[in-house]
């Protein structure tokens, strides 16, 4: 069993307007240290057994569906794990 | 300059619906292997100074704003970042 971790970001030229309205709450609530909330998504996927074409389907679920290439980016990193 | 990750999941006993979707969608894909996927909230916020009470002020930012403590957990982890 292995666990992938996906974040998918905005890239840095692209506005983040879920951010920005959650940075003006933060400042709202008195943190005026924040300068800056950047929002994404975050996956969590369990993959069974060991297949070797595990980081070509990651990369083909992200390309292909998770991230919207042309305005996000993704990582990923592997969680090997028993207990998952 | 502190970068601070923040992680937003559903707690395990709750359905991420969103999670089940994309699973469905992998799964149609053709990527079999993928056992589950759960969806979360992902936000990286810009920290200015050295605050004493960043730690404090971060913890209160998810419980009031970023999760919703009936559902929802979170955890975060600091990033020390000169390029930040």
């Amino acid at each position: 069993m292995t666990l992938v971790k996906v974040y998918v970001t905005y890239k840095k030229s692209i506005l983040d307007p879920q951010g920005e309205a959650v940075k003006k709450a933060v400042h709202g609530m008195g943190f005026n240290d924040v300068q800056d909330i950047r929002m994404g998504k975050y996956f969590e996927i369990t993959v069974d057994g060991d297949s070797p074409t595990v980081k070509e389907d990651i990369e083909k679920i992200c390309d292909d569906l998770l991230a919207n290439p042309n305005m996000e980016t993704y990582r990923y990193e592997f969680v090997q794990s028993e207990e998952v």
